[in-house]
This record gives C-alpha cells, sequence and structure tokens, in this order.
C-alpha cells in the first residue's frame, strides 16, 4: 500500500488560527483529518509530521527514504517559511531521492516580496499554491500520480 | 448539480499533435474524456469550451456568470498563449466572479522567456503547472472545491 | 442628420455589475439612454455596438466608414482592455476616416501598470477619461464638435 | 494539384481604401484575382481567407492542416497588425506543420517602431516586404518552392 | 496581573561571557534578575525563556498566545542572529497576537553589515537597541505600555 | 521590351565554389540562366552586371539611369559584403530612380554581426531574403512588377 | 587527554548515500571510524556529534566550551547548508572561544553561487577544503595543533 | 601659374539631376564652369576629375603628386560618399603632400548620422560644407590661399 | 615550381615617398625586387599585384584560386588601409581557400585607433608586422613554410 | 620512497621575525625540522628549497619533474607573494605534471585585498590556509595522501 | 660576423614536453639546432640563452649592448610569462639600444585572457606570431634583417 | 656611525646611457660618488648595492636588516620597474623594519600608465620623485631624518 508523507513546516500547527485571510479558519488537525479521508477513499496512506523546527523536517525527510526503509513512496511538503531560506531543507529533499511536491495554501507569489522565491522549487516535482487547505488534497493527489508515474 | 466551466484557449484543440514533447499524446477529447469520467465519479458536470477565439472565450465566460443564469458554478481554464497578454480575459474573469482555477500541463516558467508571465494568475484562484493532463484533473478538483467553500 | 457610433469593447457589457468601485453601478443600457437622451437634446442620432472580440469591433468600424456608406459621422470609443494591446483596432481606427474620440469611465492612468498605456490615441482625435458615464456624455460633446469642425 | 493558403489578418479588407500611401489604391478582391490568376498560370489552387479575427486565423491555419486533410500545402500570410502580438497565431503556424511564408506589402522595418518585430518569422520560412500588392505574387511563387523543396 | 513573557535567543545564554565589548559582563541570570525586580515595582509579572534553537522559540511564542491559554499579555524578544534571518520567527510572532517588542543589547546598525537587518522589525511593535542590558528594562516598560493600550 | 539589370557584388561570381552551405552548389552562371529563362517566359530583358569594383557597381547603376538613357527599366542587386558599409553604392541606387530590389540568398540576420545591417534598404523598394537562388527569380518578378506600377 | 568535538551539520549523517560525486561513498560513520584511528593514533580523544538541527549544533558547541567544563579542546566542524546562512552559528563559534577548524569535502567555491559564502569562515582559525574525507584527517591535525598552540 | 585639381568622388557626375534638395539643379559641368570662371579672375588654373571609384581617386591624387611631376599645386576634394568610410582616400591624401581642402555642397552634420563623421578631414587643411555650389568657390579660394602660404 | 601572389593595396604604389617614417624610403619596385631575388633563391616563383581598387584586390585573389587554375600556391597581402573595413576583400580570401599571410611594414597596432583593428586577420593563416619592407620577405618564407605544410 | 618537495617563496627564509601576528615566531628551519620530523614518522622523504628568486623556484621546479629524473613525487609550495602575480610559476607548475598543493601559513583572504586572488590555485590540487606553520604538516599530508591516490 | 642573441623565457626549456597542443613536441635544443643551421646558412652566429629568472634575462640583455662590449648585433626574445607583467625586462630592452625581435609559438591571443597583452611590444621592432617553431626562424631573419638596416 | 644602504633596481646600472631625457646622462657611478661626497658632509656612511634581480634586492633587503647584524641604519631604495609589481620586495622591505625611502629619478606620475603606481609605497616611509639624480641626495636627507627620529 502506498504512503504519502506530509509534512507541514513552522507555524502551520497554528492553522486555522492565524492569518485567516490566507488560511482559513480550519485547524491543522481537520485538514489532515481531510487528507486521510481522501488517502483511504483512495487506498493510500499517509502519515503526518508538523515541525517548526527545521532539523525536525530535515531529520522527518530522512528517515522517509528507501534507503533507511522509510516505508515512504512521496512526500507533499509545505514547508512554511523555510520555503524562503532553507537550504538546508533543500538539500534533504534532494537527498531522499523521494518524488516530493511542493504545496502552499495562500499564493505565495502575490504576498510580501521575501515569500515570491522558493529555493526548494528546484528539487521538487512542481508546485500548486493558492487553494488554502484544499492544496493539500490536490498535491496528495499529484504526489500519487508522480509515485504511480514512476512505478 | 454542481457544473465547472472547462476553457481552453488556442491551439490546445491541437493538443496530441503539437509540442507532444510538452504537451503529451493524448488528444484533448481524450483528456476531457477523463475530467468527464473523473467528475461523473464525484457527481458533477463538466462543460467544456475550446476556442481560438479572445471573445469567443470572454462571451463563454460572460454566459456562465450567475447574472445571466449562466449555471456554470466554477471555472477551469488554461488560456494557452492569451496567458501572456489577454488583459480582455482577465478582466472577463475578474469581472464574472466565478471562482477560476488556471491551469498549465507544462510548466510555463521553463520555456520561452514570452511564456514566463501570466496575465491572468493576480484574477484567478490558484495556478496549477506542471503535471501534464492530470493538471486538469487536478484543477477540477481545485475548482469543486473553491466552490463548495463559496456555498 | 448627425449620427455617432458608440463602440464598448470587452466586458464593459457587464458594466453596473463588474468593478463597481471603478465603474459605478448603473448598466450599459442606462448609460446609453442617458447617451441618446443628451443626443436627442442636441439634434443628433446615437448607434451602439459592444463587442467582446476584437474582430467583432473591428468589422462594426469598418461598416461605419462613409466607403461603406456605413451612415456614420463619428465615433466615440471605449475600447475596454483591447486599449492596451490592439494594434488591430488601432489600425482600424486610423483606416475608417471618421473622427474617433477615445473615452475610459475610470481614470486609466491611475490604475494598475498594464492600463496606463493606449495603444489607439495616436490615431483617436483625444482620450477622455475618469469621469465615469459622464465620460460618454463628454465623448459625444467632443465628436459632434469635431464633425462639425469637419464639415 | 497543389494548394496554397493565402490568409489575410485584420484590416487588409480595406486595402486599397486605406494608407494608400502605403497599400496602394487596389482592393483586397483585385489583388486575390490577381493571385488567383497567377496560380492558374501556374496550375495551382489557391484558396483566400481574409479576418479581422485572430481567432478565426487560427482556425483556418488549423482546418489547413495534414493532420486534418486541410487539402492545403502552404500557406501565405500577411497577419496585419497581429503580426506584432499574436502568440496564438505564432503557436498556430508552428502547430499545423506546413511551409508558411509571411508577407508584407510596406516594408514593416521603415514605419513606426511597433512594426519592427514580427512575434511570427522565428517560425515562418521566411519573409517578403515591400513591393505592396505584388508581395502576395512573390510569397505566392516563394511558398510552391517551398512545397517543391519539400516533396 | 499583566504577565510578560521575555524571549531570548541564540547564544544569549552566554551574556556576559561572550563578546564584553557589545553585550557587558553580567550574565542572563544577573539581566533576568533586574528585569524581576524592575517588574516588580510596576507590579507586572515576568517569565523568561532563552532558546538556541528557532524552532524550541517558535514553540515558546506558540504557547504563549492567548488561544493556547497562555498567560501571556506581551512578548519582548531579543532574537539574536535569528533576527536576520528567521521568516519563521516573524510568522510566529504574527501569529501569536500578542504585542511584541523587539530589543537588541548593542546597536545593531552600528556592527557587521549582516545584523544591519532584521526580519521581525515589520512585525513587532517597535525595536529598542543599543543599551546593553539597560534594552531589556526599557522594553519591558515599552511592552507594559502596549499592553495597557490594547486593553 | 521592359530591360531588367541584374547586379552581383564582390565575391557573388564565386558562387556554387565558396560558402555551399550558405549559398548552395550552383554557379552564378547556372543561376543566371535561370533568370534568364524565367526572364523569357515573361518577355522581359535581363542584362547582367557582376563585379568585384564598388565603382564599377556605381557606373553600372549610373549607365542605367533614364537620364543616360540606360534601356534598364528596373534594378535588382546583391551587392554582397559592400551591404553592410557601401555609403556610395547606397547614393548611386538613391540618385537614379529606378526601381531597386534588394535580395539575398542566404538569410543576412542570421549570420556574422557585421552582416546584420544592410545599408542600402532604406533606398530600395524592398527586400528578400533566406530563399536561395529563388530569392533571384523572385526579385525579378518584384523589379517587374515594380517597373510595371510605374507606368 | 586532549579531546576534538567533531561536529557535522544538515544532512551529512547521509554521507555515501547522497551526491557520491562530490562526497564520495564513504558513510560517515566509515569516516568516523577513520578520524577515531587516527586520533588514537595521536592519543587524542574524538567525539562526534551530528545533527540536522541549528539549534543542536549550537547546543553542543555551547557545552563544548571550557566556561561549562566542557572538556573540549578544539572544535571540527562541517556545518553543511547551514554555512551559508547560520549566522546563528557563527555566534556560537565566535562565542564559546575554542579553536575552531572549518572544512568541506567538497570545492564549495566550484558547485552552486549559494554555496560560495562561508558565513562561519570569519570565526574560525582557518578553512581545509577539497581533500574528500581526508579533510576531516587534515582538519584533525589542524585542530589539534591549535590546541597545542594555546596551551 | 598654380594649378588647382578639383576631384568630385563618387555620384557627384550626377548633381543637378539627383537629390535636387541638398544639391541644386546646376549640373557638374555648370557648377565646373563656374569655378573655371572664378579661376581664371584669380589668374589660377583647375583641372577637374570625377570618378565613382574610390581606387580612381587615390590613382587621380597620386597622379597629381609633385614627386609624379603632377604639376598640381593643390587639391579641392568632394569625396561624396566615400567621404565617411575611405581610409584609403585619407592615406592618399595623407600621401601626396599637396595642400588639400575638403568641401562639401550639404551640410553633411545636418543630414543621416552616417554622414556626420568625414575619415579624411584630420588630413585635409580644412573642410566647407554646407554652401551648395559655392562651396567650391570657397573651396578654390581657400586652397590658392594654402598654396600660397607655403610658397 | 612553388608560386606565390605578393598583393598590395591601396597607396603601397608611393612607398618609398610617403610617411617614410613608418614605411622606409625603398620604392615598391626596389621591394618587389628584393622579394623576388629571395624567392629565386629559394627556387621559388613570385608574382606582384598592387592597386588601389578594392574590386581589384579581389578580381586578383580571385584569379589565384585554384578553381580557376590560377597556379597559385600561397598568398601574402600588405592590404593597406582596407584591412580595417574591406569586408568584402576578407570574404575573397575566405572564398580562394589558398593559404594567405597577412603583413604590415608598420606596426599597426602603435598607430591611430582605426589601424589596430584589422578585419582580414581572422581569414588569415597568421600576421607579421613592424619589420619595414623586410615584413614581406618574412611574409614569404611564412607563406612557403606554410604551403609545405599543407603538401 | 616517496619524496615531497617542500617549496618557499619570497621573504619566507624570514619566517619567525618578520609579521609574527600573522606567520609565528617560529624560524623557517625550525619549521623545516617539524616538517622532517613528521614525514620521518610517516616514512617519507622532503626535500626543502627556498628562495627569494622567482627563477629559482621556477628551476627547482622543472628539476623535480619526473622527466628529468627528478626524483619528486609531490609539491608542497607556499609561493609567498609571487602567489598573486606569478604566471610564470604557474606555468612551471603546470608543466611539471607533478600534483602541487598550495599552503598559506595566515589567511590570505583576510589581509589586504592584493593577497585575495592567488594564480597559481587553478593548477595546485587544493589550498589550505590559516594554520600558521602548521599548515606545512597538514599539506605534507595532503600532498602524501594526493600522491597515494595516483599510485 | 654579426651575432644574434636568441632569448628564450620561463618554462621554454621545457618545450616539447609541455603544452604540446600549442608548442609542439620538438625540443628548445631541436628548435636551436635548427636556428643554427640556419644562421649558418646565412654566415650569421646565434647565441643562445635561456633562463627562468628575469633578473637573468635583463643581466644578458644588458650584457649583449654595444656599450658593453656584448658582441651582439641583435634579440630575438620569446619572453615566456614574463611577456605579460615584467615591465622590467620592457626596460631593459628599451635600455640596450639593440634591434630587438618579439616572437611566440602560438597565437597569443587565442588562448588565456592574460596572455592577450604583451608589454613588451612597444619597445621592440615588431611582433611575429603563431607560426610554431617556424616564428624562431622568422625571427631570426628579421633580426638579422634589422641589423643590416641599422649599419 | 649611521649608515645608509642604497639600492637601485633594474636597469638602473645603465644610468647615464639610457633615457637620458628622463634620467640625465650621469652614470650611476657618478651619482654614488655624489651621494658618498653628500654623506660625507654629514659624517654618514653609505653603501651600495645595484641588482636587476627581484630576488637579489630581496636577498641585499634581509641581508641589510638588524636581526642579521646588516649594520644598516636605514634604506634608500630606486626600485626600478619592480616598483610597479613587485610585492616580494614590497613585503621585504616590510619585514626588514629598516626605514626606507622610496625614490625616483623621473616623475613616475607623468609617464606611461603602468609607472603610476607603486606597490611598496605603503611600507616605505615616503616617496621622492622626479629630481634627477638629486632625489638619491634629497632621500638620503630623509633617510637620515628618519633614523634619526627612531633613536
Amino acid at each position: 500500500m502506498m504512503k504519502i508523507l506530509v509534512i507541514n513546516g513552522p507555524n502551520l500547527n497554528l492553522t486555522g488560527e492565524r492569518e485567516t485571510g490566507h488560511y482559513g479558519t480550519d485547524s491543522l488537525d481537520t485538514i489532515n483529518a481531510r487528507i486521510t479521508a481522501e488517502a483511504e477513499k483512495i487506498g493510500v496512506q499517509v502519515e503526518f509530521y508538523q515541525s517548526n523546527h527545521e532539523g525536525g523536517i530535515i531529520d522527518r525527510l530522512h528517515a522517509a527514504r528507501p534507503a533507511a526503509n522509510g516505508g515512504i513512496d512521496g512526500v507533499l511538503i509545505n514547508a512554511g517559511a523555510y520555503t524562503h531560506y532553507s537550504y538546508a531543507i533543500r538539500d534533504a529533499i534532494s537527498a531522499i531521492k523521494l518524488p516530493t511536491v511542493e504545496i502552499h495554501m495562500s499564493n505565495i507569489h502575490a504576498r510580501e516580496a521575501f515569500r515570491h522565491e522558493s529555493v526548494i522549487t528546484p528539487v521538487c516535482v512542481g508546485q500548486i499554491c493558492g487553494f488554502g487547505w484544499y492544496s493539500y488534497i490536490l498535491g496528495l493527489h499529484a504526489a500519487i500520480d508522480e509515485v504511480n508515474k514512476k512505478k
């Protein structure tokens, strides 16, 4: 059974509370439940990881890799503000050799200038942005599709 | 029953024949059939409109609007080359007040310079690009979700 | 009896519904009725044409020309978003040899950057913008005056 | 029997009336009759299409393509003002895979700055400009020659 | 009773030992004692948190928020070197909706170029820098004042 | 009987031998024979002049002019490398008041930088480039046509 | 007995698996075993610390300092991607007053632009780069030597 | 008796026929007759040479030189378009060591950009331009004066 | 018997008279006699050509080519001032496919700026400059050596 | 038995006396003795050469080369100030084809601007800088390692 | 009997071994033997000096001068890498007042940027480059000739 | 008794013979005799050293230093062309810790561009230039003064 790892970066644990204009009022748990439900419908497993720690995200990515028998087939990542400066996360994504889809709830290109550049895009399959929590659902399907293509 | 209007702009009727390196060998009918099948599974109607006419696309967008009893709940648009200069289509999307999702099969940011900028992104909900024909499936879900959110 | 052709370009059929901050809540029919009333007071005829098609606008301009016995003495045009890139409409205005007045309801120079340039101004008698629906009334007088000058 | 499609873009239907300094006083029908006469002499068929509609031109190009059993062997195009901004027509020319010759009656390089660049040249065989209506006759021969070379 | 959270970022636990030219020889405990004394005089509680972990600081900020019953009314933060690149801490400050005062002991604008920019200032009430340990005392007053204003 | 003067500039006498990638393997005599045959079909005389001498080309142009009873009705010129710096040939073309057509076998805009600019284009009727030896046949027709137009 | 702390930053735990063109196929354990063997020959203790956490690295550096009875005499650090933006690690190295040697297996100056600058070099004794895993052995000796010099 | 050589470069043989706006309607013979009349009044001989050949002008200049018993005391030259690029004529003027006056009928500095620079001026006594045929008369006087100065 | 063609460009016929500081006082005939004598010693034939005519030089180069049974094995050229602008001579050298050595009597790099660039160097074997008439003797040997290498 | 040649450039003979802040107080003899001792421990021979003469250094490098039976397996070079401008030493290193390690006692990047660039780095294996006399010991090991790798 | 001093600068003693793509496989001795043979044929003595020492080359140049009864009549110099920065050798050449010819085997203008400029050219008679070892033979003749001219 | 070392760099041994416009006709011996006479008047000893070898000058400077019991109190140096690029001599001057005065006979700032910069000035007490041989006398006084100041 295919398993997709969903990683959320800093402050995304406060989703639903913060900048609701950009992110909506659903909590991350609610969103995760929806992802799980969607995954179950498809017959795919999902595993969630949220951390405000750059190193934590890197650790989790490493643990997911086939070489570590991570049991993960693809990754969905919303790296939060680390998107814009974490070359360490970039190196981790590149290292684990799993198809990785970058998502954002808000349209990062329509916000502050520092959010316009993503340092992780070059090592991801593609980018989906602007659909609120549903960006995750779309990203889940994109990741599954990408995993299936690689089989 | 929700109805999503799928608009394809100029030259996309030749999908499957042209620039197959960028767009794949599936025809637009094949892709549309996949969109329909996906929509049926969800219990959503889809209606397709392809035109090489900028004005035709604008008319169709106008006819879709609630104020015209257009019977359309959301729009999925791949505006083809008009993406890069049609401020008239941009104004139309903005005018009709229907959630509109911009999609591209190829990664428009990785092709000729004139394709890097989209003049319609600022008035769309979001953008999905780079997943081949599957970008439409993801976009369909994005549009449906956006419609549902607005209910 | 003098006849003025009033042309409205893309999305102006939705006037009253869209961007009411810029364009007000009067419909195009209401505005046209005001133009007609004003024209009657002066003893001038007006004819209206709206299209979202760049080619349609060109066709109508062509039909208006004296060489086609168009019966039109002057033109009032709000080319909508085509104002900013339609060199084809520019060529049409230039071709028909009728005094043509460019109008905009909003102040195009005070909005998004892409609206600052008009490619049709060089072939029009002049430009009036920023007075809401009253721009049409002013434009009507300007067109009549220009026609009278040419007699 | 070889068949060449001759496409004229916006405002070229007014040839003979407009900017006679640049285009002469012959009407497009007169020019087309000359093209036909020339074609008959050579034993080649020609088919004419004029439209002020960008989309109309794209549709006609698509219909001409071998994959649509368009029955057309080569294309002669004077895209009028669309020459300078229609990436959609450019994509259409590129898509249909027929030898296409770009012509202009006037010397586009000796007029307004916006006419100096052609966005379609990169996907055409070559360019002929500056010979008034005779540019079409020359272009016809160039297109026929190009078709013969490809046999 | 009002409670102010005092957060110190990376390396500030070594205050008194390191770069005594910039930071003086008082330890962080000594400084904290002075802050406590000052707070007691005013009748305000203070709580201290120091971490070298970007994620730890974010976690503590999150825990302080009213939505988590954090019991904190305002925040005083010296983010150390994270001041200059942690968009993640910036997002956390923005998320928790507590008045936050940025302080630095040294004048960051008068040191190495990389210390001149603070990425957290835009989401703080204000910045106080250059007064050695007394910056904390000034910041405490500023935070209290800000909390009182919000009541 | 109309007579067209075909002028070839420096090194074109070696056509067929040199840079066959750009110019093909047909000799100038072969090309001239094709031009003659084409002219005979039309009932037009052609006269050939090739010179590697800038002054020779100017003399020949002068001798061709009506004021000298030159017996020449139009000129077809491929000025070779003089295209790029001979303002004297430019002045001669301008002086003789005979319709002059500039042709090039290769696409001069796609070669070394010094070949991109033609100093004679502004005084020619038009330019034909990129069709190999067939550029001459097209140019012959263009010149004849131009002569006929002037009658 | 002298003790050297060997710190490896983010993703270096995957050495031997990732970007083997730059880093070789030996695992970090293999490399550490070589460092240990080398240290034993010299009669020096080594302690290893690898973390993907910026804060973890700072904590470990702090704990190593004499003021904390850290029992460490010198530091060897390969900060991985943090090399390029972690001013917090820079401040930690500067704070602990232990001789610190910066090493890199690859030549960081010959890779992507973002890897060319090291923000930690100014607070290290020196830099050794380009010798693969042997950079660690050289760095060990450099650190030991530096410690001995300070005695 | 002093003898002045008057040299006219390319296309000047057509004076009176060409660009009469710049050069007037007098033929070169008429102008030469006026120069001769003026010379006779002063008691000086003139000799005329016109060529369209850069090499011919150089040859004539060479023949004029004292070392060749040229019998010429000074030179008046209107080098036509060669003025702007013939470093070979420049070298010839420099070589013959005769006082040489550069003249132009039109004001070369007020025409096309390419006519603004003269490459022969640095080796001439001076330049006279803009006085129509009278430039020759002025130049004759200038040349005579220069010859007299050298005696 | 090997034959080398020695070409001299404009004004070099005045060698010995002009700019004797740069070129010495020997006439071209004297220099040629020396070249002949040197050639005879080596058992090589030389043939001389001097012209002030750009076209004459091109003609002579063409006549030399093997394809014209020119009987010439290598070329020595001092193109005089044409060196700096004659793209036509450059094309001729390139066309004839004979080893060509560029020589100058003076050091062209130590004179006026316009003499610093040679447009013919890219199509020559090499360059010898600065040795007065002896540059020809050296160039003769260089050309012979080059011809022998090609055997 | 492997032999490493240690070359020291200008002024390094005064090591221990000069700029002791950068280089320490040990004399070059002392340093060399340490290198010898280290080499003996490893079972490797070292040979020393110091010169203030650029040419002397080049001679010594040449003599070391295998083609001269130089008996040297690798080179350790501190070229002193010649590092920054001696293209002749660069050419020598490149010519001898022996693995060469560049070392500096001070951190050349942290001193005067003219010391930041090394013209010999591109032809060396790598660079070690900043460790005082111990840079030599490290470089010795690096050179030995490099020689062993090449076996 | 005339004597020419042939000076070779740094690394040229390794000719035949190093960068054989640029310099060929003949050793300097072989080349010198050819120079000697050539000189003997002419009845001229040659003396060879090669040094890697800038000062050695200067001393040798000084010793060669007439004022020192150096017995040398002319100099042939290939200064190797010193060509590009040795203003001291330039001053020496200028000081000794012996005709000096600069030669290079390779075309120095077609290699690394630092080799494009020669600082000694302005004080040499001329430069010969690009003819491999034959550049020396040509240079020998050039030097002899220059000496003869000065007699 | 104070002793001043007078060092002359490359080509200064030829003073009196070379570039007498810049340096005069007195030989270095004559100048040295004048320096000696001046020194005797003041009661100071002078010692002279001239070399064309960069390394030789460095060696002499080293030998002069107190640490070598050089017996020298101050240095007067005219480094000739090495002035402009010898960072090695600069380092030597800096190393020996003797007051050093830089002199030049000519005004180096008023000659060729390459002579405008002195790389040794920053480590000298000062520079005197432009006074011919008298620069040495002035420099002697300056050096003596400097030595006296240090006592």
